[in-house]
């Protein structure tokens, strides 16, 4: 027996790293045992910022759905879907806009980050401005009463308790306004010891053969102090230690002592974490290719799930047709 | 042999009267036979306005339907189809969202003038404000050549036009830029003088009876200056002979001679009217009777044309999905 259902997405921007495994795809893969779970690729949201770059769309969708395939989602206890394959998704979306005041989207701290940090691409769309009613759209056609969200996607997901009430105060009450899920997520640093994100160039991606994981890992950022191996180390601003925390769970308090008195260096050290992560992700990785390899399979496992989405999404829209009193009867 | 491809809408707000025959339908009517003509019942586009009005959709669109009918628009010729049936206008709405600048949308001088015009609805919302980005939804996924604009709209189709050339940029050059076809058209006052409009009060609809005809004319504002038979009339500034130009040109002279001279008094020059307004609209009326009597027939004849813009809606979005690079291949 399911205890709620779950809507959560990924943009297909680019191949997936140790970020989203740990971020995002170990707790999807844990909830899905207790949640009816639709997982969304978000490739329409992915133009809403990179609405230039759509030569390796498909290529990206395809790449997602063999991370998440690999990392433990499973298509026999949730659905995998394709955003845009799920056309009602644009009809609730534009429905939605006819009742979302403007200021509500202004004002969205998200959207004021998001256009400074993004600065050199030109956001200035309508589009992207609408994000969060896409957003909406997305979770409301499930009719999703659980959203797992970091902490900074909180305001987006108020704005969908907001567009969901709206819409059942002027029509009909038809949509749950969805709780956010919040999960205490370790912060994965990339391997030069900044946030780990595709546009650092740091990130260690899932598919990463031993040979290039030995390799990242040996450019890894140890203690700046610690010159020679008779120096003894400070592995709490070490990037090394902290990938052994995570992944090197059993030893880290041999290696702890170890490198403050100048017992292991830092080639040993970072080698002992190349074998533990090549342990992580050897099996993650042979999955993966068998579905790289097989397009076909791939593709099948994304149309059964598009067939069940869009099912659901059609039931949705009946109602808010009826709701809205569109319907022709 | 057709010359061109025509799209143009009306938004199912309330009954047709006797300024949409002549402002707007009379064109359509006469069009048909050199153009393929698109013409769509923008039910979406009147939730811009009446988000919180829904109840009578439905009905609008019914009587939309009759009206458009019993003038001569015709099925056979024309595709005559429901905006909201055609989902793949929402999608190519969302699509086209993501490459519209917001500056586009906030100085377009139509934008400001109706936020002013309507004032005490609500009308900042985010749909609202892209009304002309669904609008060139509408006209593009029919790749209309043609749209047929008063002059107040112009500013809307050059929107729909830069969006058309964007897209053509970004991706694959798919659209046509569609060219505005200026029609002049008789300004019909409203019996009262003003501007025909159903906010005034002052219309005369499509389907009104003889003696409900005869009454509105009876209502009609003459010359103020004439308060006895025996005064002068002054026929440029009455509204009953406004209309005798338009419908009874035989006898305008005539009545023109005759008002200044006084030698015929109001009661019987609106009694001249209402007799012409009559056999004008009585073939409209009994006509219209036939598809508002059974509402089986006019819904078929809805559907038949549904099918048949879906169709050319959806090649269009496989071409925009291709351009695009969303499809998967
Ligand atoms: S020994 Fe290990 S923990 Fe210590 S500084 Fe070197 S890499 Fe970091
Ligand atoms: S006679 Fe006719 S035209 Fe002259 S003022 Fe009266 S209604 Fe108008």
């Amino acid at each position: 027996m399911k205890i709620g259902r779950i809507l959560s997405g990924m943009r297909p921007t680019g191949k997936l790293h140790l970020g989203h495994l740990l971020g995002v795809l170990k707790n999807w893969v844990e909830l899905q045992d207790s949640y009816e779970c639709f997982f969304e690729i978000a490739d329409w949201h992915a133009l809403t910022t990179h609405y230039r770059e759509t030569e390796e769309v498909v290529e990206n969708v395809l790449n997602m759905i063999c991370d998440w395939l690999a990392v433990g989602i499973d298509p026999k206890k949730s659905v995998i879907f394709r955003q845009s394959d799920i056309i009602e998704h644009a009809e609730l979306f534009l429905l939605f806009s006819m009742i979302v005041p403007l200021p509500w989207l202004e004002r969205n701290p998200t959207y004021k980050e998001q256009l400074r940090e993004m600065e050199g691409r030109d956001l200035m769309t309508y589009g992207f401005l609408g994000y969060p009613v896409l957003q909406a759209a997305d979770i409301l056609i499930y009719r999703a009463d659980t959203v797992p969200v970091g902490e900074d996607q909180l305001p987006h997901l108020e704005l969908t308790r907001e567009i969901a009430r709206r819409f059942n105060y002027f029509y009909s009450p038809i949509f749950p306004e969805p709780q956010a899920k919040l999960s205490e997520v370790p912060e994965l640093v990339g391997i030069d010891g900044r946030k780990m994100s595709k546009s650092y160039g740091n990130t260690i991606p899932l598919d990463t053969e031993e040979e290039e994981l030995k390799k990242l890992v040996r450019s890894m950022i140890t203690d700046p102090a610690r010159i020679r191996k008779n120096d003894p180390g400070h592995p709490e601003v070490c990037t090394v230690f902290a990938y052994h925390k995570i992944f090197n769970k059993e030893e880290i308090e041999e290696i702890d002592y170890a490198c403050r008195n100048a017992q292991i260096g830092c080639v040993e050290c970072k080698m002992k974490l190349a074998e533990k992560l090549n342990q992580f992700l050897a099996p993650i990785r042979e999955k993966r290719k068998i579905y790289s390899k097989d397009r076909d399979l791939t593709w099948s496992i994304l149309l059964e799930g598009n067939k069940k989405a869009r099912e659901e999404a059609q039931k949705t829209m009946e109602l808010v047709r009826e709701a809205m009193r569109i319907k022709i009867t």
